[in-house]
């Protein structure tokens, strides 16, 4: 299929010092060649100087120019790049001109829906190409290029490999019945559950993979004045919420991204917990226990000086049963031991004033969260999780019930077919218009 | 004197498809070989593409890397260009990366300082990319590109020359007074006005820059309820200041800004002008009378169904002196012919209802303010208008004063002397740190 020629900004339309006006498709050389003064005859992936020009022939700017001749570049087709300068009357000029020439500007994600198209690179790393783009922090950005150099799709390669053996021993079986040896269910579930233990791996990582993307959700509860605002604010490094020593001042939960080991940690300061009679405050009561529910740890917070009390027995016994972190805050006015009411390693004693445990505390919700380094590779994309999920179930139900599959080739067949159809709809060997079109949808422009 | 290696984004850090890292300085190249991975052997102005690496050797991204061999390279220096995807946290590891291995963060404007000083551009140039990035429209943009083409230096260079002449010759006449003829005080004179004459006309041209860069200021004037605001919002196409037909509803200004001709308009829209007890519409009416002092140009807004009435004359009276055009609102309205007050080719007759005469009205704004299209050079800088003006102001001093110069010479050659300096000014032969300080200070990073 003929492809036409799209073009649009790789950079943000923002004055900068620099922006990239991004063409792709056959008449990409073409169509640069009218608007840039250029040699007669140009080398490929050489950077040329010279002066961006106006359809009318004067000049809009200078800058460079760079050709990619298909199949060596990002989409796998003719790609010139200009760089003229991060103006954006420019750009927008530039962008305008290439389709008066001939030129239609890209939809979102369609340079690397053609480089996918063009068998340049797998659908696992396009998408790593938007989760790096919009990655938050180091580590998010990182798990994407593991992706995007296409460690993934190695893994499910090898497990679709062994699947696709199985298939066609049972095949070969079907169609020579007479001519190949009866397989052995044994054999058939020795190797189902050996891709299930690589898939588990995979799946279980996702968690991580996801607080590392999205952030850990944290909750901040207590009864009222044990200091979670305080607390908060020592976390957050400066005055966000109002501190007070009245009772309920904090009146809406707030919300707060800071980085801890470069993980997102998205701090929910919750009203405190406790019966009142005033509107206003039992809204924000009823929010904080949505954010509880939310939360993917839950910092309880007592206040040290005042002990353990009756109220605080009544909060802890609704948390408890989530992740969390006991926090004895307030540590340095406590003046007579703690009596603490159970054994446990998650306790810290902090203090917002001293800034005693703050550090102890952050590396403590790290290490409950079990969010340690590892090259090994992560699920950052829910699509690969479901995907994934869906194959172990299937794989579980197959083991589950392979006496009567043994014996009903046709059907096992089906049934490994549809696990390999889940792995192959991760790196998008097979694929739907819709699958598709809800992956590129989300790219920015001009990528 | 040798510089160090300066490192910054050229793109915004702003999640987008590419971005830029640009590295100058004597290291460039030993750096970027040890965060790219590259051929042994590189070719100067090619665009390698590898994989961008962590110190620790990790990946970061893929993407390209261009190296830019002095002096062919925008700062004059070696010039290594990093393109990642425009991954924030990846962007800002590799400037981090890049600068443990013995870059400096640079300063706003640095590689551009660097490109000046290194004799690439001059003064002219630099300051033509700032106002090329920050350009909001393609006319301020096209200003600024032949400002960066280097078309004002040539005019200035070439009165340079003119100047230097004449104190050559002076200067051969104080030194070998036996030798040369004496000057015709006439020749000096001329010479001079032809150079005033040149400068002039730039001069002249500023308003006109100015109005291209920062655009038009236009206030829209009336007494209540002649239909300002639905003329106001005829103008911006949209509805964004409360219309309502009870008087004074405007009690604010409010500032938007529309592009007429692709010149940016900044539409004062100020409360009717009227004695009031109110308060809050009085303070708006005074806020009123100041705007209209800051106006470039005034549309005076009558109600057309009710004639030319005396309160309209009295405001008329107060607004008569400034550039204004006279606004016939309401032109669906009239029923009778109206009993205009004067003569005159500024009245438009307008509706918000029909939109009639509402680009007609759009028109004669251009057309008043002189701002026609021309491939002239325009001042768009203040700092080149000051220097210009202070030419012009000696230059008349001198001919002004030219008999007594005439005896006495060497007054006269410092007088050209200074003449020559304003305009050396401009170019950056002669610049004092504060100067180039307040001229790059003001750049975006990574330019």
């Amino acid at each position: 299929m003929k492809k036409d020629t799209i073009v649009a900004n790789a950079t943000p339309l923002i004055p900068s010092a620099v922006g990239i006006v991004r063409i792709s498709g056959e008449d990409a050389l073409k169509i640069g060649k009218q608007i840039f003064t250029l040699p007669q005859e140009i080398q490929e992936r050489k950077a040329y100087f010279g002066k961006i020009l106006d359809l009318d022939g004067s000049v809009l700017d200078e800058g460079l120019f760079i050709y990619f001749k298909a199949p060596k570049s990002f989409t796998g087709e003719d790609v010139v790049e200009i760089y003229p300068h991060g103006s954006v009357p420019v750009i927008k000029k530039i962008i305008e001109n290439v389709i008066t020439l001939g030129g239609r500007l890209a939809n979102p994600g369609e340079f690397t829906y053609r480089a996918f198209l063009n068998g340049k690179i797998d659908l696992t790393q396009a998408e790593a190409i938007a989760d790096l783009i919009s990655a938050k922090t180091e580590k998010a950005s990182k798990a994407a290029v593991r992706l995007l150099e296409g460690k993934l799709s190695e893994k499910i390669n090898s497990l679709r490999e062994t699947l696709l053996n199985l298939i066609s021993l049972i095949e070969a079986e079907i169609n020579f019945p007479e001519d190949v040896e009866e397989i052995d269910s044994q054999l058939i579930v020795e190797n189902l559950l050996k891709v299930k233990k690589s898939i588990d791996k995979l799946v279980g990582s996702y968690k991580k993979g996801s607080l590392i993307k999205e952030g850990i959700k944290l909750a901040i509860v207590g009864r009222p004045n044990v200091g979670k605002s305080s607390l908060f604010n020592a976390m957050v490094g400066y005055e966000r919420s109002i501190v007070s020593s009245y009772q309920g001042t904090t009146r809406d939960f707030i919300e707060e991204t800071l980085k801890i080991k470069d993980i997102p940690i998205i701090l929910l300061d919750t009203a405190g917990i406790r019966e009142t009679a005033e509107y206003v405050e039992k809204l924000g009561i009823e929010r904080s226990k949505q954010k509880i529910e939310e939360a993917d740890i839950i910092l309880f917070v007592i206040d040290g000086s005042q002990g353990f009390t009756d109220e605080d027995k009544k909060i802890y016994d609704e948390i408890k049963n989530k992740i969390h972190i006991i926090v004895i805050n307030k540590a340095d006015l406590i003046t007579k031991p703690l009596d603490i009411f159970e054994k446990s390693d998650n306790i810290i004693y902090t203090s917002s004033v001293t800034f005693q445990g703050i550090k102890d505390l952050e590396e403590k919700i790290i290490e409950i969260l079990g969010i340690t380094e590892t090259e090994d590779e992560i699920i950052i994309n829910l699509r690969h999780y479901t995907l994934l999920k869906q194959a172990i179930e299937k794989i579980e139900k197959v083991v589950e019930n392979i006496d009567f599959l043994i014996e009903n080739k046709e059907i096992l067949m089906l049934d490994l077919q549809e696990v390999l159809n889940y792995l192959e709809e991760i790196v998008g060997h097979i694929t739907t218009e819709d699958v598709l079109g809800n992956i590129f949808s989300k790219f920015c422009i001009g990528k």
